[in-house]
């Protein structure tokens, strides 16, 4: 079998694939010149990934991902996983159930991005012990988790846990979720919630927290998806709310996005596979007479980082991306962005309500 | 071929087979409140390994695998070898035939971790040239090293040998062995022997020399098992001489261990190959009717860092273990440790002799 | 298909192939006591890269290999490609048309090192999109670069390009090229151009400009080679300007070689492909009842960074090396080289002129 590399396939339900994916970005972001921000080109090597999954008979598997952009190593997801029907169990690195944006792979999202909220409220992979029920139609996560293994060793630990209704409803999708994430901080833990400005290649952030103490931090997210034929709408919601040590108030922070998108070449749909979008496999791929599948989609982001005493400012952001998919294992991006803020944290002369544009575009193949 | 993942072979003697495995740990340990040391819950990916081994035609070959545990890059097995017969001659880094408890893969030991004087004493690959001639009942190893691809370059150098009588006993297989070891340290050059208790996720070390002045280091092992049915029995014991510059006396520290083990389940036995433990095939896995292998592991572990005026304590570790491999690829171990100490580095408010407990629980799947 | 490790294709048009070398050194240089450099044993582990290359069905494609050498990450080729008749165009991280030399893979050129003008004048590879050109006998290459993963993000760009004319005379393969480069560096950047001396392991340089602000590069390569059954010659020149900024004078700098080589095993002569040097392939490889290839090869190699004020010193090396190739993905060599300095900016008790001698040994095997 072939997905991208060859799945090998041996005797007893033995199975070996490996895994990668490359992403070169390369674009530009203009600010107010009072912010004093050094703006303009950048680019990046934003993923490049390296790794093998695998099953080992008697219902066993792995998953074994590395991320060597910007020549650092990040471990992505590291598992074992045990699968029995509908039910699998994973133990080691992997995602805490955050929601819809953030459990899609980054090969498969809308925008090269994801929502600001994925990042600002540090949605990552965790050292845990989680289990996952699929039915047909709906879906059940959750998990214990200490934290990332860059930040190990420490007495931190979360719960997280989601639920996902996705009934098809004559050709159409729907996708209704919920998350919850609760973690518990070692004393002395400091949070900071900050995101760039659409294009990560750059580290500057016009909306920041700031570091402040943090006892635990409590998440709610809602979601919703609909697919339908070349058309998609998806949005979601998260609510942060951090517990801070003493008699500080506790702020809640939001995040949320709206999007619809279509693909103007006939037959193309997005895909779609147990609560999250999945790969888009061209009707006409290039290579056997077609141009591919194309794709334009349109955005609302709102990430909102001001609350009880704390001014992190406020990112309203427009965007819209064109995706061509020649084939089902390459995809060409580009994506413009304007992003709306109040109360920045960089003012432009003292003021900190102003915009900021942003315009990159991605090369990208894995298998 | 399959031997976890596939062993792909072609033509004329090539073969290649991509290597792998994942520990994933937690647990805990618990130490008296008075020695002020931040105990209890922790968390980490031990091993997270990836790469490949190959033949060649004409008797080369090569085995290069990295780890990525902990979100850094350390270069495991970088070899490339000729092999005729008996004779492996390997160039490139690679264990210095320190001992059974150092040279058995930590996929295949009776506990999460070795013996302490393995970490204590710095056994670690370095980068050499070696000789290793194997008979059905006999091993000779030996070799040159400069030092760990971590610390290169520099005019450290050492001679290492080993030698094993492996004869079989009816159905018992006996293992005898004693090795050697030489390094000579360009001036300047400071050691530190220390160890963890038990448990890897913590960084404390309630024995340590703390860093002196060294010379030359001469170390020598005795190493004793035997494997019959369920039941094996393994000791090692080793003695770290160094030469200290000028006239400051030279200090021997030893370590050593003792431990027996047997499978409770029927059929099952240790797995030996060419002078090290090897892996357990389950008579019975699961995902073919059976359960796995269950193993019980019983173990005295001693390290002593007390001589010639530096005093960096002793720690009697009583250790047992519960292993359970499901299938020859799969394993998840439970582990109790009991740690005794005698002029800890840490005084528990102002005594160096207390006990400290560990316990922690494994999941590894490798390939 | 086997070239190295297996290449397996699917329908289609697909292909997957792993990659990895590994390049394991030793040696010794001798510098004069009166420079103060700790000269002597040396060796490391040169190269340790691990990836994988394939193809996509519709002509696309793609290359990513990473370094582990000195347990530290550097990604190499990383590359998605598409490729139509003798068009290919890639975008992702590659090197940038520097030379014969630069662009001849580590496991295929005539010395253990580079020529010393192509680590010195700072060639890397660098994030760019590229389009090459090859016909028969001629070969046009060009692209934009951004700079190295590791230095990234910043806004500094980069044009190169590259011709080649390389015809087949009778029996002899004739190659003569030339390239450009020109880089323009945002304002602050300061270069520095140095070099080892003819070994890697030690990270003494006897010439060195020192760090000097600049605002662009302007770089101009010849090079010209010719294989004709067991002999080969080749040779090129490099001459790089930079612009400093405001008044001050701007230096050219000078680099170049010149070798000839031959194979002492009948049959057998160096590769070359699409204008750089190839794998050898032995006539008669060990394992096939052969010795293999044993090539000697002669090299005179410049390097001048002294001008306009900037007195980085010369650096004459002279080398002899001889290479066994047992196989065509294994390879052994020994190599010696006299450097001659003038200038040297580590002076020998007040006088920068005098000779370092270099010895080292290598161990390689790819896939």
């Amino acid at each position: 079998v072939w997905k991208g590399a060859p799945k090998i396939e041996g005797e007893g339900g033995w199975s070996f694939k490996p895994r990668g994916r490359l992403q070169i970005d390369a674009g530009t972001f203009s600010a107010p010149a009072a912010t004093g921000v050094a703006d303009g080109f950048g680019s990046e090597i934003r993923r490049a990934r390296l790794g093998a999954e695998g099953d080992i008979p008697g219902g066993f598997g792995y998953k074994f991902e590395l991320d060597f952009a910007g020549g650092e190593v990040e471990i992505a997801d590291a598992i074992a996983t045990y699968a029995d029907g509908g039910l699998t169990i994973s133990a080691g690195h992997h995602n805490t159930f955050q929601g819809l944006e953030e459990l899609t792979s980054s090969r498969f999202i809308s925008t090269m991005e994801r929502a600001a909220f994925t990042d600002a409220f540090g949605f990552e992979r965790r050292l845990g012990l989680s289990a996952q029920y699929a039915a047909d139609a709906w879906l059940v996560q959750a998990g214990v988790f200490s934290d990332n293994a860059d930040d190990l060793s420490n007495r931190n630990w979360s719960v997280d846990g989601r639920v996902v209704a996705m009934p098809e409803l004559g050709n159409a999708r729907l996708h209704l979720g919920g998350s919850v994430h609760y973690a518990d901080y070692e004393e002395g833990t400091a949070l900071r919630y900050r995101q760039r400005p659409f294009v990560h290649f750059t580290d500057v952030r016009f909306v920041d927290t700031g570091w402040f103490d943090a006892a635990s931090e409590l998440g709610m997210g809602l979601e919703a998806a609909a697919i339908a034929g070349p058309f998609h709408a998806a949005a979601e919601g998260f609510w942060q709310n951090v517990d801070r040590p003493g008699a500080l108030p506790d702020p809640t922070f939001f995040g949320g996005y709206a999007e619809v998108g279509m693909f103007l070449t006939p037959g193309d749909s997005r895909g779609y596979k147990r609560g999250v979008f999945d790969r888009v496999k061209p009707a006409n791929p290039v290579g056997e007479g077609g141009f591919g599948a194309v794709q334009v989609n349109l955005r609302y982001d709102r990430l909102d980082l001001v609350d009880a005493g704390i001014v992190g400012g406020t990112q309203d952001g427009y965007a819209v991306s064109l995706v061509w998919t020649p084939t089902a294992y390459t995809r060409f991006m580009a994506n413009y962005g304007r992003m709306a803020y109040r109360n920045a944290v960089i003012p432009a002369g003292g003021d900190g309500s102003y915009g900021v544009d942003a315009f990159a575009v991605r090369a990208q193949i894995d298998f």
